[in-house]
């Protein structure tokens, strides 16, 4: 056999990747048919290798990167994450020359800080890359300064969006930003808290400096000041009422048995009759009425009757504001916190929102804005805004495009969760895979020893075909990233053609299928890993817990996974009624379209392999998946316009064809996709000892895969009789073909051990040594607890009837 | 319309239940057809709800169930548990005078406190009731002074069988107790870690006493004391190596610059080299080689030469120790801490396992014995054990007999945990189904208000199958745990028949598959309501992450879900060649197997049923598994069957055909049994405008399970054509049928708000101004961190590269 063409040398990568270390393991690595470095290069190149080497070995060597015995509280962790993004910043391991030269080292030093810890990556991107990408997408040069001072971490970013009562719905939200033309300011406002920013992340302790989203209206009229009579506090528990904030102003020089305090409202609604209106106030339609003429003297009367205050009730002064007019959601610099003392401006209500099921190192936060004014120049008007009187101008005619064209930095986080979720599961697979080839339980009546795990039916079909979509998954993604890369780099470039605007169509399309679909795979894989792990794998110390819980975010921000599929299957069946016109090559230059060639003969053809090794053939699996990807897409149009004649509208008809069409359809378009970029990628590997395992990996995926969709092969005449049978059989034997591989396959996909993060998944396959190690120093793991009195004498605290 | 018999008049109901508060869930609860309160009769009694409101209002009045505000850490979570269960028990909700009066309220009160707090009722049932009954169930009366004591909080018990290495092969654990005639005791030793018993609930820092399962092993002989020079820390980081305890021994009286330690081993191998032998010891081959053929002289000689001790490595004599014969697993009472102290005995190296991914309230753990010698009359020998001349002696002539009789007591568990998943799903269905009923996004171009999310179709399927399913489990667990109670008294009662005897044989199958079939709805039911709240479900204030942890316990513990339904399916495989002599109600007491009722005539025929409305017809669903059932045993069967031919022994070809066969038949075995007691309950039910809303459930349920299972139809030639469309389209159909019922269905299932712990699942449906009221109040979330220099000054940290 001759040596592949600009194959790297195993030499050079084992400067990288030295030989692991021997043990438990030993058995299975000598099974594997391939080099488990090499296999890297299936999604990596030296750049990326090495970038990735680089930042590993920076953490490694650093003390703040070292891993605590047992968990933070949350305070501590978000101390110590905002300590190494500050160290991981100051590195600049990704310089835009570098980003230039090599695209593909974004998403490697994602990577490298993912596979750490993902709260110190997330709230990295966020504090620095998503507020200066914003300003550079959004803004005017002269509001470049932000961009410097942030790359300089004199100032800390955040990204506003979302709402306490609306998110992927961006037209309901309720933030206003008053223009105000006698001060050129405008007039940051939060009706109340359901209008309140909220998941903000990197706000809740640390941000200076916040993108805010607000819709951009004229101001409305005041009738001046009135009195209410308005409940603070619970008598009962003196707690504040939803919606009352309350507190104490502190120290004085001197009277300080008398806690004077402040109270703020957020659209908190009292009851009409606690109005003080016998000087003035509204009827019950709303038309105001005041026996006096003179406004100054209805309000004199009013300070007359001053009731005083008490801590229940308060007698609060307010003015009557009318609405004014919307010219929608736009974008804010607001500065939120001075960044000398961290302290919010007045005006500004911010704090954290609390616990997260995961990601707790990301103080993600809330802000409320009480007419808080900023200067306009911090306006990111480039798409629209108001001139200086006030008078709005925008370059785009369709305010959505506005809107749209604003809201662009969004759509590269959804390519990056692709990854992301990835990465969990990648971490999750070598977990589980490691663990359960030195896991020894059962076994043949006489055998000496009992036997690994791995060998068992069950176990294979819960790992192996999520190896496989492991790495489908990384070698998409990382194709992925570069494109995004690539496209925001001629973006800033100004190199807009027809083309370019296919591919940003197709890339939204593509990611709002593949984000979702990527985050499930996970989401079910990790859980696998965990129950395949056992008793063990329930421990906080096996790291798959963290992981599940990590991922779960992903299933929802950035778009909710079900309504992101929705804007995929919506362009679908835009496409569908011209399937014949489609030029692929032009309209679909990522060539996720293809499935539509030929496609009114392909869906009526049955599928004509009916052996197992026919219908686990990779190539033959991507012929099905044709099949099923353009069927889905004909009976989802179908149902739609079935629902219209009916006599429903579009809008209707298309909530109506969600559940088993339009979702299932989006996922499966994903799935062709991901399936047919792993099959590409994999025949043309160089390796060939690797390629025949990919290749087998292929098989399983898209085996696996279709397997969850028989039903609708069935339903739609493609299958019949045994073929189902024949394919489910494939994935046994796939499975059990791929079993041998497994430890090295996950020797490919493993980052250093002081990443794993999990007493189960070491390179040494010393599980019982870690968890030991880990269990016996955990902090007071053999100590008697401080509060052993209370279990030796509980009747001291509960009176005994026993 | 007659009044039905026996019905419960609604004014009783409101004693317990008084109206809910009225607000934004008013609408959804106006349209439900049915009585929220009646509806609660379909699994509960009298007897059950006042128990429950009784423990509810204990807690609910009591300081120590008031839930904190923020998380706990570990150490405060297990001793708030400890107190509460204290508390809990001290009241004596259920005597045993009350249990054999209703044999329900056992699992109403697992309900009433597994509703509020998991921890607790897990750590409550293994320190008192799990030690009790074992000793009960496998002791002598001598031995139940132990049971007066647990029962009087004197002592604390727990149930120590798994081990690190070993959990369900049983035949491989190693802890050992050696029988010492001379002493009459039993000498407990734990070989090394991965013999040490593990994940022993409430054995980490509370239990005075364990029940430890044991190999029952006689002596072996004694080499003497040699010498080794040990490594006991590695020199680079002074950490101790696993398998090596060392600590220090603490202040004397003087010469405290000193650091006298202690040290341990635990199986902990060096190389041979390492022995000290030049006077004496073993050739490679083991055998005993000395130049001195006095003992005592070689140890003379050897003492001369000791070479002292330092901090990396020591010298240490130790006795070399040959194997003795193994009785097989024994059950002890093992004293483990002094009662008065909480201090381990010698000989005892208890700790705590650390953190797990939920149920952190309890405090797992883990020990290991040193030669630690217990008293004979402390073996729980009732099924067998040792005279006192260390002679072996048991009733049950067949060891295997013996070791199930002495684990009886976990047959139990599998049934509890059956209902303990359905608990956490029907807290979460509840917090999702009240969040989507409030929560309103997008709508109509036109409409004035947004739309409640429940109304769109993918939200309902994402729910409503699995509010179904928690009544068809809920209903289901509550009638097997009242079988459980019965067969328990039977059991003290004495009163063995064959039926009883069949019917402990069923339990045991049937638990074997319900407890993962309703573990894993659960699983996945609880993370489509994660998901359908958006991004607020990812709160920990949601509630429902916790929900998720702890459930994902119950698909590991008291025997991982997939090994169980290998049990189940074992007895399934042995039942299929009787199947026509099988006489249904001797041999399947609970019915279980009446889908053998002229299986072979019922496989022969394709289902007949064509239509939407025929295909999701209650009674039509109960057939169409009844096919399935039958024709998963048989292929199974046959696929088994198949292998042995083909050389496989039994084992082998058991293994072989798991996935897709029996691992899915026995879940399907399981589904079908719930389906049916789910239809035989909702068509008998008394009230009329309930049975109709359950019946619509049935529909649901069956046909949502159906549909997972529905390429094998089509496989199986059951199914064709156009059949699985129109399931599919049933299924949506009664989605939208039970949407508006969803509301009041919840309010059935929901316990007291208190209990919720869930800021979008309250009953007042305000889940906005729950939000704001937590997060507001949150301790420290409007603060400035204390750790703010770190952000605005981390140049003096890192030095600036920047």
């Amino acid at each position: 056999m001759e040596p592949p063409r600009k194959m790297v040398a195993e030499e050079e990568l084992k400067v990288y990747f030295p030989d692991l270390p021997s043990g438990p393991l030993d058995g299975y690595r000598k099974k594997g048919t391939f080099s488990w470095r090499r296999m890297k290069l299936v999604y990596d190149n030296l750049n990326t290798i090495k970038l990735k080497h680089d930042i590993w070995t920076f953490m490694e060597k650093h003390p703040l990167f070292q891993h605590s015995e047992a968990s933070l509280t949350l305070d501590d962790e978000r101390n110590v994450t905002v300590k190494r993004m500050y160290a991981m910043h100051n590195e600049k391991f990704t310089a835009m020359e570098k980003i230039i030269e090599e695209p593909r080292v974004v998403q490697a030093e994602a990577e490298a800080m993912f596979m750490f810890d993902s709260s110190l990556a997330i709230k990295k991107t966020l504090t620095f890359n998503m507020f200066a990408n914003t300003i550079r997408g959004s803004g005017r040069p002269d509001q470049y300064q932000f961009v410097e001072d942030v790359e300089q971490a004199k100032i800390g970013g955040c990204f506003a969006l979302t709402e306490v009562a609306h998110g992927s719905n961006a037209k309901g939200m309720r933030t206003t930003a008053t223009y105000s033309p006698e001060k050129k300011q405008f007039i940051m406002h939060s009706a109340d808290f359901e209008a309140a920013k909220f998941w903000v992340g990197s706000l809740g302790k640390c941000s200076t400096h916040a993108i805010v989203y607000a819709m951009l209206i004229s101001k409305g009229t005041n009738h001046g000041l009135h009195s209410f009579i308005v409940p603070i506090r619970d008598p009962k528990t003196l707690k504040p009422y939803p919606g009352v904030i309350v507190g104490d102003i502190g120290e004085k020089i001197g009277l300080n048995g008398v806690d004077n305090g402040f109270v703020m409202f957020n659209n908190y609604a009292i009851p009409k009759k606690l109005a003080l209106d016998k000087f003035g106030g509204v009827d019950d339609n709303g038309e105001y009425k005041s026996p006096f003429r003179d406004p100054s003297k209805r309000f004199g009367a009013s300070l007359g009757v001053l009731s005083g205050k008490c801590s229940t009730h308060a007698i609060v002064y307010a003015m009557l504001i009318s609405k004014g007019t919307n010219h929608g959601l736009h974008s804010f610099i607001v500065p939120i916190r001075d960044p000398k003392t961290l302290k919010p401006y007045p005006g500004v209500i911010v704090g954290d929102i609390g616990e997260k099921i995961g990601l707790n190192g990301v103080d993600n936060g809330f802000v409320m804005f009480n007419n808080y004014a900023i200067p306009k120049k911090l306006a990111l008007d480039k798409f629209g805004g108001v001139d200086d009187n006030g008078e709005y101008k925008s370059p785009f005619r369709d305010p959505s495009k506005r809107f749209g064209a604003s809201l662009g930095v969004l759509s590269g986080g959804r390519v990056m969760i692709t990854s992301i979720s990835t990465n969990y599961l990648q971490k999750a697979i070598v977990i589980a895979t490691r663990y359960s080839a030195i896991r020894k339980q059962f076994g043949a009546e006489n055998a000496i020893e009992e036997t690994p795990v791995l060998e068992y039916q069950q176990q294979q079909i819960r790992l192996l075909p999520y190896l496989a979509a492991t790495f489908a998954q990384r070698i998409f993604c990382t194709w992925f990233g570069t494109v995004l890369v690539h496209m925001t780099i001629d973006n800033y470039a100004g190199t807009q053609d027809e083309l370019a605007a296919a591919r940003g169509i197709e890339v939204h399309a593509l990611s709002s299928a593949a984000k979702p679909v990527c985050g499930w795979v996970a989401r079910d894989g990790i859980q696998n890993c965990r129950e395949a792990c056992g008793g063990h794998g329930y421990l906080k110390a096996s790291g798959i817990g963290d992981l599940r819980n990590e991922n779960d975010a992903n299933c929802t921000y950035e778009g909710e996974n079900s309504l992101l599929l929705q804007q995929n299957s919506n362009w679908l069946l835009g496409v569908w009624p011209k399937r014949r016109q489609i030029k692929i090559a032009q309209e679909s230059p990522l060539g996720t379209l293809e499935f539509l060639e030929n496609v009114d003969e392909v869906l009526m053809k049955p599928c004509s392999w009916k052996t197992m090794d026919e219908l686990i053939d990779p190539y033959n699996l991507t012929q099905m998946y044709k099949w099923l990807t353009a069927y889905m897409l004909k009976t989802t149009y179908e149902k739609v316009a079935k629902l219209k004649r009916e006599g429903a509208d579009n809008l209707q008809a298309k909530n109506d064809s969600q559940s088993y069409n339009a979702v299932t359809l989006s996922v499966i378009y994903g799935e062709n996709y991901i399936l047919n970029h792993f099959y590409k990628t994999a025949k043309s590997f160089e390796d060939e000892a690797c390629r025949k395992v990919l290749l087998k990996m292929v098989s399983l995926y898209g085996a696996f895969l279709l397997e969850k969709h028989m039903a609708t092969l069935y339903i739609g005449g493609y299958f019949s009789l045994d073929q189902g049978l024949h394919l489910r059989e494939g994935i046994l034997k796939m499975c059990s073909l791929l079993a041998p591989e497994a430890v090295a396959l996950t020797d490919t996909l493993a980052p250093p051990d002081f990443c794993m993060k999990s007493v189960l998944g070491m390179s040494d396959g010393e599980a019982y040594k870690h968890l030991q190690n880990r269990v016996m120093t955990y902090p007071g793991a053999l100590a008697r607890p401080e509060w052993w009195r209370d279990v030796v004498y509980w009747d001291s605290y509960i009176p005994s009837k026993l």
